[in-house]
Formats: structure tokens, C-alpha cells, sequence
């Protein structure tokens, strides 16, 4: 409820087309669903103008499938990430159209096409072994309305393989970066591209890695200006930043 | 040197426009003047949009004001940041317009006057201690070129002072939060905007606050889905960043 | 054994009703039980105001089994926390009416009904999955002769939710907050109540979260004053430190 | 502004006894004075019970004053921690009446003379590097109204010294307890009380001592079950808490 | 190899009682011996005074085994650590007086029965839960020829128990304290008794414990003077070391 | 592609030899060869003048059974590091050739039998436990044309053991120490040798070891100045090193 | 007061020999001197056998001359560690026989000569850097009564000066080793010796050091059994706790 | 002393060339000089190649002058690192020759102009604030008797400026790679050359960069395979090793 509909509710309270307590019931009605367990936020595509997305990792198949089914009750597209198969498996016995990206582990049901942007997001990545990642951030990118495009295991070993793919790299409105071990893919791609640069550690790695913590530290230490973080292996952070940005 | 340099270039060398070792001098003379104790990136502005900044720090009174020196043979406007007083006054011997910001550690000279960009970055903070770093960021965000609205000492602990000022912050194209202790506000804004928000994580604070440690894990642990994140104080990143956004 | 005790017991040596063996007798047995890998602390009621509690991690099943049969011999209510299915099964075994909370993961046996306070307790949390943290809190409490209201999923993300309960959390006589990721509830909720609130960091989230670090450093750091705070995923600690609140 | 606030505002405006505008700009001016560099929360003892506090760490001089200036417009006790002498002589030109406990670095100005409550609040200290803690956390106290005893000195080296005050501390309504080195005296404490400990960890130590990283975890840690942490150093944190919880 | 063996060697050069060959091989053969996978020290208990033991973490069953093989051909006490119960009986099937200690996962054959020092260590330790450290500590301290005498579960929450034994723990000559969680009883121990204490943090407890982190820095900061510290849960290193001081 | 081959083909162009698009061809195609979900780095051998490895950390059996085959097309010898068996029986389905070294977890295919260099590489460890590690990098070392020999078990503890082998340490070019707990062995080694020392932590050990932690900063901290350090269980890459080292 | 002080005491109230204020105040009484800043312990020498130390760090100049104006009134000796030389100016106003070490920052006042004990402490070291902790340790050492042999620069990087002393080390009754850096000289002595070794990890070193952790986690982490390991820097702690043992 | 040597003394010793009691002094003897606060480790050039090198960090100026002046009654170079001014001018009172390098903080004394190796070592640094790390390097390497070549200010975020000199550093025997903040730079040139990289991590930067440990574990885990890392700001151990390798 923005600003506007607050005015227009005091002056419904002021020509009395309006109770007092319907108003209170109104304020009170508006904002979520409560499912028991949850509290669905039914106001937030209104607030920051994207539908809520599910976040799996701590919750059971029953309450991911009972979320999914209220939803399933509204006409947005619905997001889940960090979803097992298993889950999966429950959500398509109530919704049959279910998608499931297993190695990005995402559950998606799209309820209206979106015709996707103009402009695109370009998701760059280290290795092999960040592909979960990218995943994640793609499933996330397109069902939130954008064109994506991978640029993958284009890591700073090798640098060549980064440098014939400049041109979609420069081309895109925002990119992604994602990386694992020492994160230098974000320094160099900051150093080149004139636009914003996200960041996103992963865990792959091992010894001093520390779960992703020195792609982190790496990042967040960046000699390239244009470059910010989210924290590691949040593809889907990632996405959701970049799809605000791409859709200015 | 984009592509189509590149396709230029290699033309006139077909035609016998250039020679090779003209060819060759014109690589290796283009991207960058060197200092002796430093190269200047004098093709950054054609890489990625923006002329290079001084970063201070680590740098003695004499590098910085030779650096100047050379700057000023150049059409673009200057910014120096982390920089002393002692640093200021060095370079005002040879630049009579330059301007201290001595909060933001900022020093700025204007070779020519840009018109700020119409749309504009706010800069929310959460308390009087965080004032350094909004400085730092809306010099830098101002000498790009961009307008900016402060909203500062809205903290979390008096949150009726954030909500008061959440139209300046939702009539933004991109978010700066600026916090030390806990970090909360980046959270919280981050829930009531549609707009991209840059997190910037403060020392501010004491004990268990490890320079910054706690604002900066807080604010990449933010349950928000719009939140980025730069290096601890680092008001400078997130207004490149934001300027980046902003002029989308 | 108070002060008084030890002076009564001098007095009773001085007129020769007790013998010095005796009187040593009695320092020493009175205040355990010693089961052989464990002393139970009988005299804790009387020195603390509340029974021992068990703490099931890194106990045998045998070992929490043989600890509740002891028990059972006395009058006080029993609990164990952080108990498997399995050590549940084994108690059943020997006392029919204990109870089993999966989610909260506590066992606990009611000997006498207590009269529940008048003043409550409110335990608020960010998300789904700080429900298990929520229940142990709410089970420690109930035994401990607590009213509890339980407020959930009213995470900052969609602080709307939070607000539209603020009246269940503001007539509280004191405050548990659990919240995982960045903790930020704990600051919000800090800042809007009149009553002590005590933080409960869980081990919720990925990446740079580091098993609820970031919460747990969030939430020492807060800017609200009235916060303090326990160990993380500590609903216990919580709930038995509300207790000697809420009953003062 | 509470609930029963709002809903006379909404009658006022049915009933025509205010204009929406007039509304508006209530709701609007309520909650803060704004002084450019800092808005003080005029609505903080409505809300939390408690004036609001000038934290001093991170401000300038002039800041300070600035703040004190415009709180002595009110009838509220002012009490200012982590003050530099500085500060202290800068305040006393414009209020002769303020104090400064050069050991606890406070700033007090008391206003009107409150009654100091019966029950009281032990602050227990393990040894004579923790009196600066000691001293902030008494004088916080003190000023929000609450009678304090002090018991120094009784670290756990030497357990017989704590012993020897058990009486004073068991005759707390709320104790605090400041330790540094390993913190042990809170679990030892809290393991004899039946009332509510509040753990100050302090930055005494040496060498792994890691700013008070040790006795912080200890005291997160304690085995024993009533005690909660405030941040390294905070005991106007802690004293703040105990007073909430000492007017119960 | 000490010195006097050195001069006798030289001597026998000398006076052409040996070749410089043969020499040369005694110097060679002496110190260990070589199984192809690791190297036994057959010189250690003539350099450090006991035989070598066998840590079995990270070694296969088969080397274990192949180890122990070679030691029955010795004379010495054999003492297997950390050995899973897999490991113990491919031992035993070569030697069938091998022992096994499953809660302290040991193994042990006595080749020649020691007579136990008059003297002992006494082993204190807090919880029920630290009790395979203590079972590590009490064969490790066997095995070497100790008289041991355990203290269990007397955790500083219930202080009187700690009490109750004093004079057993006051009767070694040096003492083990076990402790996870804060770690408290190692300052409390070390502050009640004229005797070198080592303590030993175990890694119980749960939360900001970090695998024992939290005990391991409270015992490094004790405020008690006569404390030294082993490694985590390492309760073999303990005894071995308290074993050296019993035996001086 | 180095400096000549760039010239020869700016020559090409000039006269006529080739066209523009064909050396834009050239140019693109050369570096590596595109699988889809990963690239295979071509012009390594070129470049840094040893054929890609494939690690299989992160990667799925079947894309590591695919770059294989890629592979096997192409005259070089295959390393796969990390490899699990199962991995290894995939590749073997398709190369009969191809050795599994199960200590190690290495896969290689020999194409070509190198000459072995006639000096050799050093590798030195400490315990049992570190074997793993010392099997990676002897694999390592061989594929890439070293001779090596193995000074197993020799850690400090038991420094005679050493000592004995110094003359095959010596004689080495350059010398690998791979050692877990508290490393020493790197400096006791770096301090007796005249040649550079490349030290590999080992996550072997346990307690306040974390994960190779406190070996890995007691070599980047050792006193003697000839060591550098890779990562922790870092086998592969310290050996990689002392090739490039060795053929020098 | 011992146990059989107590019996004496009990007995003596029996026969009516003290009454019972009396004896409640003998037992008020004896423990400790309370200065009101602090309480001196003067029960300690009976308790742990060691009169009590004072330790400087934290304290104001005038505090420090208090507690040893007080000493001066009993027959121990004094030792003050961590002191400033303006500290020993302000205690030698008070007594002319304090000596200052200025390296070892130590004040001692020698009431009373002790006879050395016959048996040695040996005080090892690696570096130059580390005298300061060495003479800490020597100056505690020696007044508590014990001979000292120090054993100064004998760091691995350079092992032969180490063997060359290694009789005067296998002399001593308890060895202290004191190491910066990587601490590695704790496990080489360690492995050389039958007696207790007891580690002090230095602050020594720069970069990865991280102020004596990297010390601290390699003596911790010590592959030689018989160490022990006081806090970075404790140079007193390791004194007293030797002195325990040597007096044995 | 090598094995030779020890072979030709025993051979003495038989032939009765030489008493035992004088071979016993020359072992004695001959393998440092003993200053008193430190041991002159002579030997060392025969045993690792190089002469000693002074660290002067925690050391006194006069501890350093009288260093030198041993040193000056030999043969070899001097070199001092870390070295304030105040101990150059008091080095220089006793040797006119000593020459100072401010930025990289190094005395050295040529007592002996070395003829430079052919191959020299590349010293490629980011910023110009890593240049008192890159001149410690090249002081180190010069003294050592290397050929330098310095590439400075070729950070990532400009990366053609590393490029145009790619042939400089492709010329080296083995490249110093100097960095702080993210420390990208040692993997890009990793991945570009066929020679060892040795990796130098800076504390430059700034926020979560924590002292140069985002650079240092960005080194540790570079994805470039041919880099070996030394500790923080260790400008000499690289070039130390460096010059081992160059040697070769």
C-alpha cells in the first residue's frame, strides 16, 4: 500500500464511505496470507516489484508444496530455489506445467508468458564447477522477465577464452560474474566493461578457500570500481539485482 | 581500443596507410602514460566509461600531486580520494580551483561543467558516525555527474525517521545504504524499495563490530533480495557503482 | 544450602545436636546425585530457582534414559533438549506420558500442572525455518511455567507483517527474537518495544552466514539498546532467561 | 505515537476536528527534531520507555555540544557515553551542572531527580582492569533511575573473594557481571543466582585474548543456563538491559 | 643417541676396535625403523623416555595393523589412539590380549605390567559429554604407568560439586581439566590448587563454540596463573605431558 | 599465440597472403576448443608450456569422461586430479590405458613416454597421514617428465629420521615438503638446504588445526628463507611448480 | 584456609573455645585485603602456594603503587609484570630496593632471599625478538625461587645452534621454549627432550602472523607430545607454571 | 659442515691427526658466533648458499650496528631489511659505505661487486603503493647477485598495461608477482607464463581486506597452476627464493 492509497483510505474514512473498522480490517487484510507456518507477503510485488520467491534450504517438501499451492491461487509466475528433486516431485503432483533445473536446482511455473527485455544480462563464469551457480542465476533472470547470455568457464587462467568473448560480455546492460577459488574474473571483467559488474563467490575450491571465503574477500577487494557483491553462491541474489538494474 | 579500432587499424595496414612498426608504436603508445612511479589508464575512460581516480592511500604528497599535474593537461574532471589535508594543499599550489571535502576526504577539481542527470541516487545512512562515507560517496557521485538526495540518521533503532523519508528514498533510481554496527537498514530498505540498493558496510562501532566485519556479513546475509554489497567504508565503489546504474 | 542453612547447622554443632561426622555427612550429600557419568545437581531448585534441564548432545540414549528414571523419583517437571526421536522412544519406555516435540527436538514430562503466568512471553522470528528454534524456546518456557505468544515469519524483508503485530509483542513482558541470515529483527523489534529483548542468532542461511555468525555479530552489534543476546540456535537459553524475567 | 494515538487521529478526522493536511504534517513533526547532521528521536520515551542516549564514539566536538544544546530544551535527564574530556569541557560552557566520570568516560546532566528504585542491580567485576566498564555501566544506571552495588575485584583466581559477596549479589534483582581474560566468573555467577545475568565480555587480556574475542565466546558459552551477552566493552548495553528488567 | 654414546663411538674408532664403515652403519641402522609407509622410532624412548604411540587418525586399517605387528616384537607397551573399533579388531587378530576402549577409542597391549606410580593425576572434567577425552586421557596415563583418579561432570553451573572433591584434586600431583562449552573449570581448578593444571578443551557445545574454539581461547586466557593448554580434545597429549611431570 | 606468430600474420595480411576474415578465423579458433559446458584450453601448451589437467573437483563423471575423450584426440599425456574411482572407471571405458593411483586419486593416460629429467624432485613429508598428498604430487611431477624420489615419514618429532636422509634431500634440484599439524618440517628442511622449498600443508591433524589452518600459516611464517607455500592439500599445484623449477 | 583449618575451627566452636561471631568473622577476614579498587588475596600463598603477582597491564600508575605500598607490609616478595618505567619510578619513591628490567618490563622487590632450587628451568628461544618474553620468563622464574639457564637464538633456521646446546636443555628439570614466527622450534625440542616442554607462542613475526596466532596454533598443533602452551607472549604464565614443576 | 667434511674428521681423529678433545671443539666451533643477544649463524653459507641476513624488526638500533660490525670482519655482502633510518645512520657511523633504500627500507654493504646473472627476475607489481615491497624484492635480488627487471602499476584493472609488457616478463627465469587488495594479478600472470611465478600478497587496501588477507588466500588459491605464495609484504623471502631458482 503505497502512498496514494493511504490518501485515498483517509478520505474514504472522512466522507464515510468507509467504517473505521473496515478501514483497520482493510490495513490489516492487505499485506499477507498466513499460512501457519508462513506468512505469504501478498503487498510485495506492489513494495519492490517482483512477486515473493520461495527459498527451500530449511523448510520441508510439505510446506514448499502447501506455499507453491497457495500461489498456485494468484496469477504470478513462481520461483523456488535451492529446491531438492524431491520437493519437486511433490509440487508436480498439484501443478503439472512444474520445471526443474536440476543442476540449479530451481522449480519454476510460468502462469502468463513474459516477453522478455531488449537488452540482456551476460552471466560470466570461472569454471566447470561454477555451472550450479549459473544456473540458478539464469532460471532466475528469465522468470523475472530477462534475456540472459552465458559466457561460461571463461576463468583468468586462461585469458584468451575471456577475450574473444568481450564483445557479448560489453554488450550486455549488466553482467554477471561468477567465480570460485581467488574470484579474479570479477577484477578483470570490472576493468573492462563500462557497466555495472555483480559479483558472486562460490565455494568451489579447496584448502584455504574457506567455503568461499577468499572469492569473497577477493571481490569485495577489487581493484575494478564497478563491481559490487552478493554473498557466495547467491545466483539468485545475483539475478534479482541484475533484473532491477536491466529493466531501468 | 574497441573492436572496430581494431578492424580500422588492421585495414590501413592492408592498405599500406600504416606501417607495421607505426602499427606497433600506435598499440603500445594509446592506453596509458607512464609516471615512472605509476601508469595512468588514459584509455579507461574509452574501456569503461569513466576517467581513473586517484586512490591516496599508500601514496606519498608528492605522487599525489604529480599525478594531478599530469592530469590537469587533460580535459577531465578530478577526484582524489582518502586524501590528507597536507595531500589538498599540496595540490592547490598548482590548481587554485581545487576543493577539500573534509569529512569525505575528497579532493575535486572540475575542468568542466556536467549537467547532473535528471533521475538521482540517494544516499540513505543510519548515523552520525557514517557521515565520512556519505561524503565520500556523493562527492564522487557528483563529480560523475549524478544528483543526489542524502537521507541520513535513519537507523533502525528509530525507524519512524526511515519511514518518514521514504519518498525521497523510493523517488531514487538506485539506492546508496551506508551503516556500521549491525547493518540492519540495508535489510529493511532493502524490503521497502524496487530499486537497486549498495549496501556500504561502516567501521562504525565497537567490540564484536571487527572493523566493519558484523555490518559487512549482515549486509551480505540480507534476507532482502534487491542488496549488493562493496568493501567496508568504501563510499567511493558504491557511488561509481550507483553512477554506473543511474545513467543507464 | 543458604546462608542461614550453614548457620543453623554451626548452632546445632555448638549445642551438640549434631555430631561433627554428621555435619560433614550432610555438606556432602546433600547436593547431588552422582549416577556415576553424571552428578544431578539436586540442589539447583533451591540455589537457582529451576530444575536441571537435559541436555541430550553427546549423551548416550542409555545415558539420557538413566537420567530421566532418575528423575522421575522426584517431583519436579522434567526436560531434555536437543533430544533424537530415538532417546524419546527409550524414555517412553519408562514413562508413558512424556511428550515429543520433532520440530523443537525436547522431551519433556509433566509430574505437576503448573498455573501458567499472566504475563507472557513473546518469541517473534524472521523466517520458516527458525521454526525449530522457536519450538525448543516455546517448550522451555511452557515448563517453566511461562505464557507464551508466538509471533513468525515476520522477517524485515516484508516489515509490514511485523508491524501488523507490534500490539501481541508490545503487551509482552519481555521479548525473545530469533532470526537467522542477518538478524536484523532483533535490532527493528529493539527499537520499537519497552521491554528487554533477547536475541536468539540462529545458524539460518549460506554462504558468508558462517553457522549463524553473521546474525550472531548482527545482533551484538545492534543499535537498539535493549538487546542482549544468547548462543546461536540457543532456544533454550532464551526461553529459561525470559523465564527468570518474566517471573520477577 | 502508540495505537490508541492513531485512532483518535482517524476519529479527529471523521468528526472534521482536523484537516487532512493538518494530519499529515502531526504524524510528520511527531517523531524527531532534525539538527542536519543527526535527527534526535523526540518519540524514543514514548516508544521504548527511555530518552534517548548520545553515543559519543565517532562524533566531533561541536556534534556533541550541538546535541546537548538541544536536549537541555527538555525536561529529560541526558546522559553521554564514551565522552572524550574534550567533549566534557565543551558541554560544561553551555551547563555547568554536568558531570564527567573520567574512568567511565560518561557525561551526565541530571534535570529533574528521580527516586532510585528499591530493588537493585549488582555489577559484579572480575578485576581491576574492568572498572572503566564498571564505572559507564553504573552511571547508566543510575541515571535511568536504579539503585547499584557494586561488587569488584572477584574474578575466579580467587573464588573465595566472590564467595564472600554472595549475599549482595543473590539479593540483586538483575546482576551484571564484566569480565574479561576468559569471562569465566559469568558462568560461575550464573551458576548461583536465580536471577537474570547480563554478561559484559570487556577487552582485558592479552595475546589470544583477540580484543575480547575470548570472553565473549565464554560467556555465548556458558554452561550456565540464565546468562545473555552484550557486545565486548558495552556496559551501558548491559546497564540498560538491567534497568528495563529492574523496573519490571 | 646421547653424547657419551657419541665419545664411546669415537673412541672405539680410535683405538681401531671398529671400522669407520661399521660406524658409519651403526649411526644409520640405529634410530628406526623402516616399514616402507612410515618410519618407527625406535630411538625415541631412549631420546624422550617413552615409546612411540600410534595416532591412527587419517591411517588405514591395514597400516595400523602392520604397525602394531612390528611393535610385538619389541618389549615395550603399545598404545593405539583414536582408533575406530574396525581397527581394533584386525589388531586383535594377531595379538589377543589387545584391549579396546570405545568410549575413548583405545587401543592397548601390555607386554610387561607396570607398577602405577604413588603419586597420581587427577583427570577433572565438566561435563558428561567430555567423557571420551577423559577415557583418552585415563589409558593414555595408564598405559604410561600412572595412578589416575577421575572427577567427573562437576562443571562450574553447580559449583558444590566441584567442592565436594577438592581434596582429591588438591591430592595429585598434577591435574587434567576437561572442559568444552566456556571452558570455565580450568581458571576455577587453577585457582584452588598449588599444582600444574593442563587443561584440555573439548569441542562440546554447540553454536559460537566453533569445534571447541571457544574453550581452547578461555583456557589460553586464564586468569588463573598455574594453567597450560593442549590441543582440542586432545587428551592424549595431556596425559602424556602430566604423565612427564608425575614421574619427575 | 606469442609475439612472432602475431607478427608472421600481420605480415600475412600485408601482403595479401590472407584475408582479413581469415585471420579474424585464425585468431578466434586457435585458443581452445569449445565443449559446452566447459573449454578446453589448446594453446596452453603454447603458452605456459604444459598441457591442461583436468581436476575433477565440482565436475560430474560424465563431463570429466567427456573432456577426456576431447582429450585423448589430441598427442599429450592426460593427468586427472581428484578423481574419484568411479570416475576412473568411466574414462577407462574408453582408454584401456588409462591408471588409477587410488592413494593419490589420480587418473592418467600416458600418449608419449617422456625421457625422465636426470635431476630430480625432492618430495618430504612428515607422517603417515600426509601419503595422499605425497602420491598427488609424485603423479604429478612423473606425467610432466620428473624423476622423484620420496623421503616419507621424517617429521620433526623424531628429527634423527630426517637427518638420515639429508643427503637425498640435498642432492634434489628442488625440494617439495608436504606436512600437516604444525608444519615444522618445512622450516627445519628450509633451514638445511641450499635449494628452493616448496611447502604443502596437509589438513592432517585435528582440534586447533582447522583444516590445515595452522600448517599453512606456520609455513607462510617459517623463519627460513627459501620456502614458498601452495594452497592446503595442494599436491597437484606444488608440483606443477617444482617441475617448472626443475626443468629450468 | 585447608581443609583441616576448617576441622580446627569446627572443633573449636564445639568446645566453646570462639564463638560463633568470632569464627564468621575469621573466616570474613582472612581471605583478602580490600583496597576498594582491589582485592588483595591473601589467602593465595596458602591456596596454590604462589603469593599473588601483580599484573600491570590496565592499571593506573597510582593503583600499582597502592597495591605494592600494601605488599610492602608483608613478608613476601614482590614481582609486577607488564610495567611501564613510569610505574617503577612511582614504586621506587616507595621502596629504593625495586629493580626494574627494562627488556622484561618486570619491577621485583626482594624481601627476603630465597635459595634457588638445584634442579634448573631451561628458557629456550629462537630470535632476537623474542628476549623481551625471555626475560619475563627468567625475572618470574628466578624469584619464585628457581635456578635459569637461558638457551637465546637457537631458532631452526639454523638447527645446529640448537644441537650445540642441547645438553644444557636435556639438563633442565622443565624446558620453556619461547618462538615467533612459525613456532616450529616448540616441536623440534619437543622431540629432543623427556621432560615437560611448556610453549610460548611470540607476537614476533609480520603479515600472516596475525599478532602470535600462527605461533600459537603451531605449538598447539605440536607433533612432539610432551608440550604444552601458555598464551601469546605469557612469559610469566610459562615462568610460574614451570616453577610448579621444578619445585616438585 | 658437510658429509666430507665430517668423514675427513673422523679419518683425522683415527690417524690420530688430531686429539678428540680438539675435534669435539672444532664441531663446537665452527658453526656461528656467539654475540650474546644473538648467534651469528656462520655456517650458513655453506649450508643453504647464501650468508645470514639481518631482520631488524624488534631489534634494538644498537643490537643492529653491532650485527654489522661483526659482519664487517668478513667476507660477504651485507644485507639488513626492515631497517628504520635511525638504524642506517648509526650503521653508517662504522661503515661510510652502507647505502639506504627509504621506500623499500634495506642497508646493504657490498663488500664484494658480484658479476649479475645473465637471466634476470621480473618484478610485476599492481599498484604504486606496493613499491616499498617490490624495492625490498629488488634490493634482496640485487645483493644476491640477480638481474632485475621491474614492471610496476600493471594492475588487473587495467589490464593492457600488463600486456605491453608481456615480453619483459616472458623474458624472466622466474617471475615476483607483487599485489595487494584482491591480488588477481598473480593468477592473470600465471596463466600467461611458462616460468614460476612466486606470489607476494600486500597489505594494501583497505576494509575487508584485513592486513593483506584477501590477497594472500586469493594467491593461495590462484586457479593459475605454476604460483607459490610467501607470506604478507615478504618482499625478501621472494626474492630470496627468486634468486635460488634464478641460480639454477
Amino acid at each position: 500500500m503505497n502512498k496514494s492509497d493511504v490518501k485515498h483510505l483517509l478520505e474514504a474514512i472522512k466522507k464515510n464511505d468507509i467504517t473505521i473498522e473496515d478501514a483497520v480490517k482493510i490495513i490489516e487484510d492487505l499485506p499477507y496470507k498466513d499460512l501457519g507456518f508462513a506468512k505469504i507477503d501478498n503487498a510485495r510485488e506492489l513494495r519492490v516489484g517482483y512477486p515473493e520467491v520461495i527459498y527451500c534450504e530449511g523448510k520441508t517438501v510439505e510446506q514448499v508444496k502447501s506455499i507453491v499451492q497457495y500461489m498456485l491461487t494468484k496469477e504470478n509466475n513462481i520461483l523456488a530455489t535451492r529446491a531438492s528433486e524431491e520437493m519437486f516431485l511433490a509440487v508436480r503432483e498439484i501443478c503439472a506445467d512444474a520445471k526443474y533445473n536440476s543442476l540449479g536446482r530451481t522449480i519454476t511455473v510460468r502462469k502468463k508468458e513474459e516477453i522478455l527485455t531488449e537488452s540482456y544480462i551476460a552471466i560470466v563464469s570461472a569454471g566447470t564447477s561454477d555451472l550450479p551457480i549459473v544456473e540458478e542465476a539464469a532460471e532466475t533472470a528469465n522468470i523475472l522477465g530477462n534475456r540472459v547470455e552465458r559466457v561460461i568457464d571463461v576463468g583468468v587462467a586462461g585469458i584468451h577464452r575471456l577475450f574473444s568473448k568481450l564483445d557479448i560480455i560489453r554488450g550486455a546492460k549488466v553482467v554477471i560474474v561468477i567465480a570460485g577459488m581467488e574470484g579474479a574474473l570479477a577484477s578483470v571483467v570490472g576493468g573492462l566493461v563500462d557497466k555495472p559488474v555483480i559479483a558472486v563467490p562460490t565455494s568451489v575450491g579447496y584448502g584455504a578457500n574457506f567455503g568461499g571465503l577468499s572469492a569473497l574477500l577477493s571481490m569485495l577487494n577489487s581493484c575494478a570500481s564497478g563491481v559490487s557483491v552478493v554473498n557466495i553462491d547467491n545466483g539468485f541474489g545475483a539475478a534479482y539485482n541484475a533484473s532491477m538494474i536491466n529493466k531501468l
